[in-house]
């Protein structure tokens, strides 16, 4: 029987019914809409023939035995960014809710591989600014000691919040057990940006996700009064700044897919009758290839100092986070792409921007691979995030397909 | 006998001593500090044969009666802003105070022309916002609607900070009985900038006052996913400001003294991880010349418009505040020029960036001109404002030698 993607849009309405309000969905991990959230998607699981339970980072693990102890698991994150969408997250969850339902319906409860839905915790980090929290935890790859201190806007530790979960933070590492004979990491999750929107395409396969330079860069110049010092004696921090603005969208044009930002700029003194002396931006670049980001980070910072020098100022570079490229399973990546051709006749890959937990999950040597359906508007993290619902309709199809597939390849190995 | 300029510039530094502290000047206008000083110029006066009053406004007057009524004025103000320098308005003051004594000990008490020395009230606005006030009343351009409302940031109404002063707020317009006779305006200041400097030359006739058209500019584009967006699917507002940063320097390049500054650029969101979405920038242009502040304001403006359609946003501008510009008397230029040329053999000529008390007299239709002097590196506004003793010296020479000239000038009308 075909899985049934209709029941699995109901099932999304459901839940943004229950757990948003006029502002947008409000699943902000380690609150109690939260916890809501997840107990109304147990009450779900409660109906099919699975053992479930929460890991030691908080993850909620949903376990149909199959005739194999080798592992497909599928999920995402049900939690949400304060005011978010209805789908980012959520729709992963669902969806691979419905492909369970689907197997240990066709299978009679018993599959031949073991079917695993995971719901991570805390994906967004919106609280405490950790995000990618339960994966990175089932990874091995989080390091608590950097974490332990971080608190909420209101004050609250993080220990705490946790602790009011059931979730004890100096035991998340044991999350790793979960690890044990993972064979496949599915990921169904909504584009997130414009490109599949532009191309008139409802489904990608993707193919990692992109690595990331993060920058704040300074330049010094000297601050002078807008009327008194003539153009050619200024040293304008400013200006060097926004050839730099300006330069850094040819350095990402050089390359297919990479994006470079400058999302902040500050200006000091600031005063509409003062030449800029010190100028701060951030700088954000992205590529799914680490040569190609190493060289985008090298070109930046060799024109920041030429324009620095040609305005007589000078420049200082800060490292906020750097993150490598992951680049998903490659015989995963075709597996996607032929079940989005069977689906909807044509199919696209292309590389994720976003962190996803599947980043955290395919470091941990775990065969991994992320489906995309295109969003409207290129826009989430928003109440207004959506996408077509007969595109939600392909995408949960599309990923069944991918899962049948994906059991037949594990059974291969 | 000669100007005592030894004499003027120990009183600077005796002024210095008394209202300066390690961080700078502290004569802001209204406050215990400023009432000092002008007790301790009061004072300096009364060693003088002249009558002294306040007027209606808070201007300080200090009149030598000469055998006629026409009225040479020689003025700046003792107000400073906040952690200042000790020359900015104080060498104008008492520069014109060695010359009032020079000129009363020359005539016996009786010039041919009566003298005036003027300590404009708040020249620099820097507690309430609202630059030349003084001045300003005196010429009856001073409209106390628009400033009744002023608080400083103490939440003190500009009303009350006057009261406290003995000014009445209501009347201030008074001030200007104190034109009657004026047949002649003469300020002595620091250049504030790094032309002379610059130019190794110790003085400039001041050509006028340029005009100033500042606005705030708005750009409008698509707040988005720094990793999901591609370049070319961007409408990066930050991008647009970051031409019209560049470009204002291309406009003002082509006019000789012409500036044009940015000053301050806000972003929105303003995150590492998110495209621009608005710009919010100023912009400040100034010139001598009305034509040419005119085409430089049309030109940024079609520019920016240019811009934003370049980068899928638009643009709104609000302006902010704008003044004519000033030129001052050309017969007086021609005797500041003579006096320089006597005292230092080369002179130049030169617009004012900043605004002075001068351009207000200047506006009210008395003959003006003004003496700048070189300042070190530039800098004003600053406790390490400075420049050279022999450069002050010279100036005051060169001032008193204008003095006699304007006499003359006066006399031969």
């Amino acid at each position: 029987m075909p899985v049934d993607a209709q029941a699995a849009i109901d099932l999304l309405k459901e839940l943004r019914t229950l757990t948003a309000d006029e502002h947008g969905s409000q699943r902000l991990a380690w609150s109690p809409m939260w916890l809501k959230a997840r107990e109304w998607f147990q009450s779900k699981l409660g109906e099919l023939p699975v053992e479930h339970h929460l890991d030691a980072a908080g993850n909620s693990w949903a376990t149909l035995t199959g005739s194999s102890d080798r592992t497909l698991i599928l999920g995402s994150h049900l939690d949400s960014v304060p005011n978010g969408g209805w789908l980012d997250g959520c729709l992963g969850v669902i969806g691979a809710y419905a492909v369970l339902r689907r197997i240990a319906e066709d299978f009679d409860g018993k599959p031949p591989v073991t079917i695993r839905v995971v719901d991570w915790a805390d994906e967004e980090g919106a609280r405490f600014g950790r995000s990618l929290f339960g994966s990175s935890a089932f990874a091995g790859a989080h390091s608590i000691e950097q974490d332990r201190a971080r608190t909420d806007a209101g004050g609250m530790r993080l220990e705490d919040a946790l602790a009011a979960c059931g979730v004890n933070v100096e035991g998340i590492g044991d999350a790793g057990r979960e690890r044990e004979n993972a064979a496949a990491y599915l990921e169904l999750h909504i584009e997130q940006g414009p490109v599949l929107e532009s191309m008139g395409l409802p489904l990608a396969a993707v193919l990692g996700t992109k690595g990331v330079e993060r920058h704040a860069i300074t330049f010094h110049g000297q601050e002078a009064h807008s009327g008194s010092t003539p153009m050619a004696a200024r040293r304008d921090a400013l200006a060097a700044a926004a050839k730099l603005a300006l330069e850094i969208r040819t350095i990402a044009g050089r390359y297919a897919d990479a994006v470079c930002t400058m999302g902040s700029v500050k200006t000091l003194p600031g005063i509409v009758t003062a030449v800029v002396g010190r100028c701060e931006v951030t700088l954000d670049q992205r590529d799914l290839d680490a040569g190609v980001l190493a060289q985008m980070y090298r070109e930046a910072r060799e024109k920041s100092i030429q324009f620095a020098e040609e305005e007589g100022c000078t420049v200082a570079w800060s490292r906020i986070w750097n993150i490598a490229p992951v680049p998903f399973h490659p015989q995963l990546i075709e597996l996607c792409e032929e079940s989005i051709r069977e689906t909807v006749g044509q199919s696209h890959r292309m590389p994720s921007g976003p962190l996803h937990d599947a980043a955290e999950v395919s470091r941990a040597g775990i065969p991994t691979v992320m489906m995309f359906v295109q969003s409207l508007k290129g826009i989430s993290h928003n109440r207004i995030e959506d996408t077509r619902e007969d595109h939600l309709e392909l995408a949960i199809t599309a990923f069944d397909k991918l899962a049948s597939k994906t059991i037949d390849w594990i059974r291969a190995q």
